[in-house]
């Protein structure tokens, strides 16, 4: 795929037309207009992009993406570059956070190798290197546009794999040290703000730390954004050139899964922030695709509240948390279960005596 | 039990050196620090609760508080008073919302009659009547002290009921058309707050319903608690004294829940306003009683943040829910499962050749 070819693709909009009648579903059970608030929203819209007023997520997935980054080197985080294939020799055998916070929980967990900067792929992780790890942003891009467009390739691809599962509810997550400071980077250059303004601790950063952090991220904007751009990058190809540079394999290859959940119309969860950075990626690339998107929680980085504000997202799990792995997202699986279950069981008004609410306008 | 005997009640405290332990085994499980944010905090508060460093929550259940309140023949909700028996019917058969959301999922349901105006409980409700619907309190106190007193002894012993069936954690619920005017109310007189500063739409008042509800709620704070309490009331008698006469049954029983759970050493996990506004009371009337409460969702009702931030408790879904019941309470269930899997079975660092994390204060 060319970034040509990228940029032409189409994404269709899901039918207004299902939403409303899948909301006029909710009005006729038993219970206040709108009471289920957000998690109403959440179903219309999953109903409008399954095309159907009865809509189904039994089948669910983890999708996680993980990576090396060579910005590493330049000491923004406070643990060395070796953890990555750690954890993901860990995930591989469904040991780490996520797959033992989701262990009762019925789940395909594909984890996929974009860009470790180990030579063996860890068992049970599927190996889809585009790099050994991607280079320091400080010295050159993190990536070329080859290695970024087939790591976007790759998310499309796991997504259309996924349709073919029958799967029809995805998550996304990620792993790879240091990328809170890639997609912290990614998300200034995206909005137009100061890396001050967005950076935060990672997965624990001292002080000195944390300085150290911003000073690198405003170092990489400067080499490779420069300071034309006062309320953000918004042309697709700088869009995707700022991704190259300042990368994350693993940013890249989630972007191509929130792509290919609105070309396969499966709805695609967001996690903490790389994964909601991944996904203003893919909207700046691709007009259309936050249709497919559904926010899950407010993690702990500060970039969050930007980014979800800027796809017009809203979470609903505000527990200050910042595990990553899709620890978040995973953690609204459940709670949409038991929103279908009203949704497709639910007393209707008309088995009942109760007469129907009315609506008034606040 | 009398007045006197229900403040004399001492509420003994969680043990912290439990919870202390507790996040120290949270500091072993191979992921960043405090990365699982407030659940981390609400798991070592249960460990403290239960008194053991690995505690469980395997057996649920949900108390709902069912009762009619006089203050409707004011105008104050857009049903009439009828509509509670019709849903605690559906309730008595599991087919209310509530029962149909965790259809799915292992929960005791226990649904009390303590105070619905009608003359037959409906089956599968437990008749504990203190009487037929409270009297409007435009007119007189709500409940007698001894109707009050009844209702929160049903609260408690409802708790030592669940005790005695092992039940490990509980969630609150309620049912009873009116009683976001009774619970405000509550909540004005406790915090000092004018009706205009803390009044909602309930479950779908027009503008001309919500200006009636904000009239009658301040016409009961000026018969029954007068304008001598800038701060809201703090002295324990006079807290009773409100909820006697702003009342509910429903609250009061509830009130005896959140006492209940912290004699009987059982977290009680808090729902909307009304069940909110009642753990409130259970901490005005016996100091201590916050330390077994959880809170779920921020509801839509104006009054949550001020009543659980007085509790100083946090939310962890934000999702403009209002629909009652306890459904915000359970869909804290399956999250706490899934965090209490991490805790239980999630690997070690020393298992791993991850090194651990450093703490470093912000």
């Amino acid at each position: 795929m060319t970034l040509d070819e990228l940029l032409e693709i189409k994404i269709e909009k899901p039918d207004r037309s299902i939403y409303d009648a899948a909301k006029e579903h909710w009005n006729q059970i038993a219970k206040p207009l709108d009471s289920l608030g957000l998690f109403e929203d959440i179903l219309c819209r999953i109903a409008a992009v399954q095309h159907t007023v009865m809509p189904d997520i039994r089948k669910k997935a983890l999708i996680i993406m993980c990576a090396d980054n060579g910005i590493v080197s330049e000491g923004v985080s406070q643990s060395g570059r070796e953890v990555t294939a750690m954890v993901v020799a860990l995930m591989g055998e469904r040991k780490s956070s996520v797959g033992i916070l989701a262990k009762d929980f019925p789940l395909e967990i594909m984890v996929y190798d974009v860009g470790m900067a180990c030579d063996q792929t860890p068992a049970g992780v599927i190996d889809q290197k585009v790099c050994h790890g991607t280079k320091d942003f400080l010295k050159e891009p993190a990536m070329s546009q080859e290695q970024c467009l087939q790591a976007i390739q790759t998310g499309m691809d796991a997504v259309k794999k996924c349709r073919d599962m029958g799967i029809e509810l995805l998550a996304t997550g990620e792993m790879g040290i240091g990328n809170t400071t890639t997609s912290t980077a990614l998300l200034c250059a995206l909005c137009g703000m100061s890396a001050e303004e967005c950076a935060g601790r990672g997965a624990g950063l001292s002080n000195a730390g944390l300085k150290r952090k911003i000073d690198v991220i405003s170092e990489g904007l400067r080499l490779h954004i420069g300071n034309g751009h006062p309320d953000g990058i918004r042309k697709p190809q700088e869009v995707f050139r700022a991704l190259c540079c300042l990368g994350g394999a693993d940013i890249a290859a989630l972007t191509g899964v929130f792509i290919g959940g609105a070309i396969y119309k499966i709805p695609v969860i967001i996690d903490g922030l790389i994964s909601a950075v991944a996904a203003l990626v893919a909207e700046s690339l691709l007009e259309g695709c936050a249709a497919y998107m559904i926010a899950s929680h407010r993690g702990r980085e500060k970039g969050m509240d930007i980014v979800l504000s800027r796809l017009s997202l809203q979470p609903v799990i505000y527990a200050d948390m910042a595990l990553g792995e899709g620890s978040g997202a995973v953690m609204l699986f459940p709670l949409l279960d038991m929103v279908f279950s009203l949704y497709g069981a639910g007393t209707a008004f008309q088995d009942t005596p109760i007469g129907q609410y009315e609506r008034h306008d606040a």
